[in-house]
């Protein structure tokens, strides 16, 4: 098992102080920066776009960002992300009509690429691209709808894509989104998740590093098997 | 004539320090805050949603902020730019299938409303709808692409628009946005437009507060006719 | 001037009786039945198919049936509506790619054909086409929303259109919807309508006929030149 | 094994007398209104909307009202739908983006949900959402086109959802639509439906009654084991 | 006035033998290949893409090529078309958001640039872009659908479209393109084109070089006023 | 097992000369014309329209000419494609909202019917239709893109795609596309295909015989089981 990650998502930062409140985040242990991009479109919202990410690379945040692409069509963002600084471009794959063309296109511009998983959407989309993953995102709540909280038959759905990412041997994140918090992390990490991304249970919080400490105490309870 | 409205564009604000780069360029002269939305299918590019506006309102930023709508469909943001604490609403009318409606809309949310032009769209939409205008936007550059100048035949635009205004009796404001410097406002003032979007000329420069005056003073030279 | 026609709108009929009430309207005095079909596409609403004209037709409903699609595409359903039964089929010239082409299409089922203009839309859409029009029809409300009301500058463009129509030398009839009622009815036609769409005002009255023959009665005062 | 509902469907009903058809057709032994909506977009038709429903409650009809949309995107309306009386509210889920979101909005509103398969259309869509359905809609006609019979590989994926629905627990109906008819309807129940869409069989014989009566003698049949 | 120009439409010619079809036309007289592209989108057909226009350029034509671009959206296309040796690109107003930057796009990328009117469609679209076009082309029957003759009210589009060419004062073609042939030839010369596009008249012959003579001469009786 | 058939994808032949470079390649020992669509909207490419095939028809081309839609939607090119000739027609059941109806649409139009499966789409698509197909099309680079080679994991796929065709018991051909050569051709034999697309492998080079009959030499090995 990896080490956990925990990802803030700055959708419930400050976007008046962006890099400031991001640095702080990162400060109080986050270690990757999660940056959740719609389009109206593919959701029913419009939040951010590549001049963003920049100007946080250009702020002086230098932690991998993992870009989680709520839009449709895909392709035509891919490059404008990776020369802003992205990291890890992630995507739906009922958002492009050639998925393995997709995840080429992000590999081919520098970036580390994933799937991401809507509630309702089968795993079957997994099945012919393994080799092609370094991370397979699982959505715990609806993507672009607000006040929900995290939906329980992802614990299964977590335990199912564990078991096939450690049977294809190759080495891809299992990362979960939506209602994540300090109450359920240990549950969520002990189904297979390895990186966390939380939003407002960090960026609602006064004291951001309490929060991810917390995490961290219930992440190791969940490694060494006290949770169950 | 009414009294000349600089606007700077946001676009070009650094994103990672927005309330404090906006908040400088209105202490250095603006007027308005324009606030310019893509969302990658109106235009190619993606930039930033009602979070963002919010989060200058909470930051402290009183003045004018005129959203300027490059998406299509228009209808489903306009609730969410209002309650965020947008000021003026423009979107073009090739984006709306009903455009009486969508003016209406923004009403109803307690906004003023305007039609932005692309650098080829007929002047003919506003046939039927000045009684519903407060402002009039012309793009005097493609919106949505980068590294453009001022076209030229906007002038001539700029005048057949003020000429429809000045008849028509209404209280509405002519906005030019696109390649507006120190070196051409006097001239585009003098065809007529009383609202000036500035983007990398302020935010460009090291010192937003003289771009804007040398601005004022060129928009002065044209009221006093000493342009032509 | 042709004699005025008075076409009750079914969208506010009895949909669990129409046929009844359909014949009640037109028994009251209506002269074509009016017949709104909306696709939750171009409009926000989805009303009624072919399906339903044909029960109207089955049921002996004989007078003209005019079709008023605000459906986008249009040209796929133009073959069933005149198939179930259609009279006149009129569409927005916004909805179709090739304007000309739908209108040949309408013809080539045996329909008369006609342009529907929003509120806000151009007439210039009429420039080349005058020679295969049967009906030219201005909305005085935008289609697919409720509660609303006559748009006063709808008075003005019928005005425009019907000096358009008077040049041409075509018979073409010119048609408005929205907000008719008995207390503008007159100014309506003054303005150049000859037929008049009239939905909850006939169908939300408890007396069809007794709303009819006002129409006529104030329609009649237009034509004698009374009203002004 | 529930009781097996008859759902007689109104898009083969007199549209010219609505409430009075869908009353006999009740009165006749039908259980369940069935309401296919159509937008000429997710299938080559345009049927009927919320209004039509709402006159059929206006009417009298009281038992329970299931609509089928046949139309892309979902969401928009749903909240008609169910504000106009709709009971259950079934859509296909290649037709939402969002197919967890669409199901819980449909639940918010009051109604009941569930999934329709089209006749290719892989079972996997279940995986993990059972806990979210009321009903499992098996297509065994493709929707919106006329004139077909039966498909016969309908068996098997009736069987195999009727594992899915036993192994899972929930309280699930399972209903099937197309080429339902007296011949054939104790084979289908055979295969795991307990919910029979009928249209034209019921609709376009004499004796509504008779037909019914008919089917629920073979459901009997299926029922006690003489089946097979 | 300038000499004008006859454009065989490859369209008509035998695609298994394209090369040598056209080089034949071109023996006979044609001035320019005028090559038409339909994306199943725009229009209801589909026709060639750039790999057929290189193979023509391999092949050895080297006069001017003329791209109809009967698509939507425009601007992917055009790169590929220019590379693969297009001398002209013109493109459908209604096909591309931004027109202004559509023809900017097919400058940059070498070609001379054009707009396309649909029979019903405004000339408004040229009240913002005369200085950035090279050609104006006025369809004479609707783009992409089959049998049809010439639309006699082209004639006085064409006649507005010359005076609006003569008064700009810049070098642009006025094309027509729809059910041209020797007959009518002559009319359409007189009305303002200097550029016509024959197609099914040329290669529906045994004689392709009779026709075009037949052509010029008609053309030639034109200028010297012989016609009317 | 089939008799193995290799089909020249006349996408890599010289368009100047159709007829004649389509004969070579069969008369050097190509079995069927592999004939691929591409509209510029499912895939970024615009190819050849049915007027292509039947121009090939016209030249005296016998063989069944085999079509791979690679468009979106599909339907409407299905009659014009039957008509011109052809004699399979596959496409991408993602590009179909009602895979069923167009299976049997094909059919309906004296066609063989078949479903392309991109390199990452699951075969989950197969599950309700084996006795609707004649052909199953496995991608192995992703359609629409140039400068591919095949994808590796495509042999586990076509291992899969023909335990799924032996297990059904109907004839069905299984075809696969992209990158295929002679020193690849006997390994994707042993995986279970039975149909070779070969494009520029055959065009792009200067002896069409010498490539096909080493392409069945290798297939000889891989029958005789020599592979391995």
């Amino acid at each position: 098992m990896k080490k956990p990650l925990i990802a803030p998502s700055i959708l419930s930062a400050d976007f008046a102080r962006l890099g400031e409140d991001t640095a702080k985040a990162l400060a109080a242990g986050g270690d990757v920066v999660h940056f959740d991009v719609m389009d109206n479109h593919y959701v029913p919202n419009l939040t951010m776009g590549p001049m963003v990410l920049k100007a946080l690379r250009d702020y002086g945040i230098t932690v991998p960002i993992d870009v989680h692409l709520m839009v449709k069509p895909v392709d035509r963002l891919i490059p404008d992300f990776a020369s802003a600084g992205a990291s890890f471009i992630t995507f739906h794959p009922e958002a492009s009509e050639h998925v393995d063309r997709t995840l080429q296109l992000i590999k081919e511009h520098g970036c580390k690429a994933g799937l991401v998983f809507n509630p309702a959407t089968s795993l079957s989309y997994l099945d012919y691209v393994m080799d092609k993953l370094d991370i397979v995102l699982l959505m715990s709540v609806n993507p672009g709808f607000g006040g929900q909280s995290f939906i329980p038959s992802t614990l299964d759905k977590l335990r199912a894509a564990r078991k096939r990412i450690d049977q294809c041997g190759y080495d891809i994140r299992l990362e979960v989104d939506g209602g994540v918090k300090v109450e359920n992390i240990a549950e969520i990490a002990a189904a297979g998740a390895d990186m966390f991304v939380a939003g407002s249970a960090i960026f609602g919080h006064s004291d951001y590093k309490q929060v991810i400490e917390k995490m961290r105490t219930e992440l190791e309870k969940s490694r060494h098997g006290s949770f169950h």
